[in-house]
């Protein structure tokens, strides 16, 4: 069994990206007089949570490495943590309560912890060797997915359709008028959503690794299945397809690759 | 000056409506061991919110007329509540946070009050002869729409593209492209959003007059105009277009009407 760091760390990790996120949520862009540059809340958000996220990680684990959105990668290892500070920039922007701080660690490679914060909404999905948790406004529960099998039976969520282009719409293009319903437009948030048992599939094009890895143990942990379009694992990014249940996993994986 | 009922009694409405939807929500469905039926907690939610919303109607003010999406029109007069008990149901059973209870009062055929509530988040967006206001966990404060007024600086929202077909569709293509981003999928919050200063442009087509009713107020008190996609007045639904600026508003009217 890894050493891994306790729950109650990542918490701390988002409490600390918390604090510059939701002050600057709903906020209006502004032009600072004194330094006559434009303000930009989501841009603020974004540094400042990951400057946060990587203070503490200094602190407690200086010899983890670290992939983050806004500042890169630094450090070697083993052990390294993939941060977005603010996945959803659009929701934000818009004042949609849907984007979500993500934080994942990967040992070796593969994603063993991971946490969404959603400040506004109040809401912690977490997980890892315990299993997948929802901490909000209404206590603590452990995340399941339901048991959808079938494709027809499916709600399906993306980020916006017209993300796809070339091959990864034409193979888009054979999976979505087999399901059920299609919904757009809420990142990070619908993985939690199918973690949660009110999703069937996410499907996304093009992610980064700091998009996906904390989102993994989430699904995993919840009974998912998520992969890559051709069934690899998912740690890297890239075209990523996460599922309710195995069944369903193969299905979709089955659409995608005609 | 018509003699309006005041907010709260609007409020009280929505008080009603809410004991009954955020029960339901993120509830799976389940069949009833006894009765052998199939419990769907959205159909459920917007029943019984109705319901609930028509008897204090009817206690209160018995000589208004009703239209409700889930029991039709009832009575006739000046006075018409306009009432969706669950605008967003597709997000409602996503688990995405995002529908809302639409509570508006047409008086002889135009809409003089709205409210729109969500419970999961704790907030209600309303707007009267005294404007348009928000409350939320974060107290109350004035709503007012941002001063975009052009096209390529706009953030245009609709709830899925594949809603549009034949002529709509060819004339919100001719729309889409101009703006600085589209988005998808928040239904009645997306005008909320608008009202609030985050969004700049609310298209939509086939709407119902319970769709839009309770959202005129709302999205007119805070400065901004609305209209279907001909310029008329929107109360009875159809194609509508709602924008943070009477200049944004001409400029997408324009665009739709090639």
């Amino acid at each position: 069994m890894t050493d891994l760091p306790p729950m109650d760390f990542l918490l701390r990790l988002a409490d600390a990206a918390d604090r510059q996120t939701l002050p600057r949520f709903r906020r209006h862009g502004t032009v600072d007089a004194k330094e006559g540059r434009y303000f930009d809340p989501v841009t603020e958000a974004d540094r400042e949570a990951e400057r946060a996220i990587r203070d503490l990680l200094g602190a407690e684990f200086p010899h983890h490495a670290i992939l983050g959105e806004e500042f890169g990668a630094s450090g070697e290892g083993p052990y390294t943590w993939v941060i977005d500070p603010v996945d959803g920039t659009r929701s934000f922007i818009c004042g949609i309560p849907l984007w979500g701080t993500l934080i994942g660690l990967n040992v070796e490679g593969r994603a063993e912890l991971g946490l969404l914060s959603q400040p506004y909404l109040g809401e912690r999905f977490s997980a890892g060797p315990q299993g997948a948790f929802l901490n909000g406004p209404g206590g603590q529960r452990r995340l399941a997915t339901r048991d959808t099998r079938a494709l027809a039976d499916a709600t399906l969520f993306t980020t916006a359709p017209e993300l796809f282009a070339g091959p990864a719409k034409e193979r888009f293009g054979e999976l979505s008028p087999r399901v059920r319903m299609s919904r757009y437009g809420a990142d990070c948030y619908a993985f939690a959503m199918l973690a949660d048992g009110h999703v069937d599939l996410c499907v996304e094009t093009g992610l980064k690794p700091y998009d996906i890895v904390a989102l993994i143990p989430i699904v995993e942990k919840a009974g998912g299945v998520i992969s890559t379009w051709d069934g690899g694992r998912p740690e890297a990014g890239g075209d990523i397809l996460a599922a309710a249940t195995p069944e369903l996993h193969a299905a979709a994986l089955e659409a995608l690759r005609r």
